[in-house]
């Protein structure tokens, strides 16, 4: 039997980390080596970053920008100073520049996986709408994004929609600001070729769906995604740890981890 | 067994009128007994207006308002002078205020059911929607229309979509004017209480999508429509034929031919 | 300003109890006056069971079968020698013929609600569907239920499918038994006419999708429920205690809560 | 400007050959060259199978096994004795294997596109399923393939269903036979780890839909097709012709029509 993954969690205090701890229960494939958190940070079962690190094949780092930058030089380091250093899983948000330079550069001694969303299913459905998306031709398909969301969310489309039709967009190969038909109404006219329109739904308590319409004359395919709840991007990180296994260096995001190539 | 209901055809010739006929064969409940159409218009199986009024239990009648007001007139006069008239079942759409009064003073001698939408299923949504929008208060539920339709289509939201809004803020007692959220784009905020929100797909071939989304905290609720095919309005229009038979005199619709009562 | 509707809790320590306390926070309509368990329950903030009639204008209670029993008998035999007895809101299963027959008598002289699942959607759902199912005729109209739960689920198809089905059956005026079609598979033949089907995915967590599918030739209609956190039913028994407010002794249900009438 | 590809329609006179042409008309890229039937059938516009096979640049054709498999073998000795030989895009079903065996060798010489399903979706679905299968591990997702079709329908599930189930399959590297769970009905215990999972509704005149459910604890992915009317295969077709302009001698289908690897 191979042996299991060992993981360490950054942020272990944090609502991020609890929730990859309690996903990582009860696991065979992946176990609990390590948690860590701020220097400051007072709990029973915490350690320090640098014994993480040595006990760890992959961190998941749900944190802030400077941590994640200082985690991923810490890790390239010890990869040049010992025979061992972990791969990073970092879902950390709102980088510089400057930090994701240094992130890259760190890259080129360690596996690092970078995304700005770990859901799994999200990023399935973008390299599915990718490649149907350049399959499907505008002159025959219409693409239509929808989302809805709970009545709390304050902008509309969403960034997975966004996100979504720009991966239609580059399917397509154009640029989406080109492309883009949001809100429609009163007169419109009839639909624009190679249009990709964007609608919205706002209500209740829904968590997040998400579909991306290929509409044409004779029949429609519809690739659909549903958060059932907020364990979703845990369980997304916890997968690409597994994933790092046996990976050369360098930066990864999730449409490595789930096998698309570009 | 109960007789057929005798079923005439207003307007034999044109599109809905043909389409009526298609829907009428291989049934045992009502029969085709004469078709009419102006008076000019040549077929082999045509008979008068008049003739058609004294074979038939009802006329479907899917022409132009002044052609529709006129066979009102023509089946009161008839209830006033013999001892039978039929009733009437009109589609035709674009009346006056001045024809309206003349179909409305025809139907205290003749039943008259009059629609500007025979879909069974979308009076059926409209009922359901404006009970559920009445029993489900606005403080815990948010209203969300949504439709999808081809993309020839050159107005949004569909008419269908507004009357089932209507549907929604009539139930709720408010003015849909008052509460409509159309189009939501960019930084839009929180939703608000007791907004009916509408959002549009537009793409290919659709026939026609409508979706009523009754959005709680912790459910939803989702009543829905699907065109098939565009012989929806035929067989609706024959399902109000059918069911004026032993009605008393009266302008009606198809709310009432559903047995809804307001 | 009305005054809003002061509740207690029964079961109060118990996860349905808890719920029903978590939904009560933040609210207007309704107050939280007193929570209550078994006699020999320990906590900070319990009152006796006898305490919490006399505070309350309406009671909650998931609880066992007896013990509901008896807190009925308590509040009738209260609303015989006081001037005032609370509503019982009863969200307990299981019950004897012989509990229930006492809950019936106790029912002449409270409120009292009982209902075997109190979420507002999937009994407003129950409702539209018995309607709509007496509207459109079985000659016209095929219904069908689909139903969608997690892997853990052990039997098929949801009791909830099963009682949707009813109310089908039941707006038809036929028995559920004499049409239901269940596990369609292989060599079926064409559908019967007056079939009520059913159809059942199991998967990941889904926590509880059902549809009821009225499939005509040229359109068709669906009336979907899906659950969204397990929420649902704690709202659902606090919007039948608020509704209790000024009604008259007698035993309801959701369907009466909804203003269904039958 | 690029030439458009000249169509040449076999069985011009059938049903599936009227699709075709109708399909073809108002398209730029691909313009109707011939129509032909068999040798006793009449018609003002027909023309011999020789006089068609040496105008067209493909051949669209739905006719009968060995018709098709006739029209392969000229095909391909016009290939050897011409300069010229068109491409042949067969949609006829129920070869022997002996028919099968002809238009594989005739395939050394001309490219022939053959498919049981020409519908580009149903085929873009498979594509997608095969990979997201692939990717999403049977201890973390669950599939289930769900299908609508009419009453009139007389087996179950569809055979759109079982491929769909065979791509999921193919794409987890097991045998449908092994997995499949179908009509689930009664106690059936937990969700068995890599089943796949179907489920059937049938009414009224629902043309067909399918949808490939992938079911995780916190999410869901659905990839669905909905056919919205009967031409879906005529247009299919028709763009495999148009991608045959170019293209090696060889045997192919649709999946690679529509650039998928496999």
């Amino acid at each position: 039997m191979t042996q299991p993954v060992k993981i360490a969690v950054a942020g272990a205090l944090g609502r991020m980390g609890q929730a990859v701890i309690q996903t990582l229960e009860g696991r065979h494939d992946v176990v609990l080596a390590a948690r860590f958190d701020r220097p400051d940070a007072e709990g029973d079962l915490l350690v320090s970053a640098d014994a993480a690190l040595a006990a760890a094949d992959a961190v998941i780092d749900f944190t802030l920008p400077e941590a994640s930058a200082l985690l991923a030089e810490a890790a390239a380091a010890r990869a040049v100073h010992h025979a061992h250093a972990p791969a990073l899983v970092i879902g950390s948000t709102g980088f510089s520049p400057e930090q994701l330079a240094r992130i890259e550069k760190a890259a080129q001694k360690v596996v690092i996986v970078r995304s700005g969303n770990y859901s799994l299913g999200v990023n399935m459905l973008m390299g599915l709408v990718r490649q149907a998306a350049a399959a499907l031709p505008a002159s025959e398909w219409d693409i239509e994004v929808f989302e809805a969301h709970h009545k709390r969310k304050v902008d509309a489309p969403s960034g997975t929609a966004l996100m979504l039709g720009e991966a239609a967009a580059e399917g397509r190969g154009v640029g989406l600001g080109q492309v883009a038909d949001r809100a429609r109404d009163g007169v419109t006219g009839p639909r624009k070729e190679g249009a990709i329109g964007f609608s919205v739904v706002r209500g209740g308590g829904i968590i997040g769906e998400h579909s991306v319409i290929f509409a044409g004359e004779s029949e429609s395919l519809t690739l659909s995604h549903s958060a059932i709840d907020r364990g979703l991007f845990a369980r997304g990180a916890v997968a690409a740890a597994a994933w790092t296994k046996g990976k050369p260096p360098g930066l990864y995001d999730m449409q490595d981890v789930l096998g698309f190539t570009r």
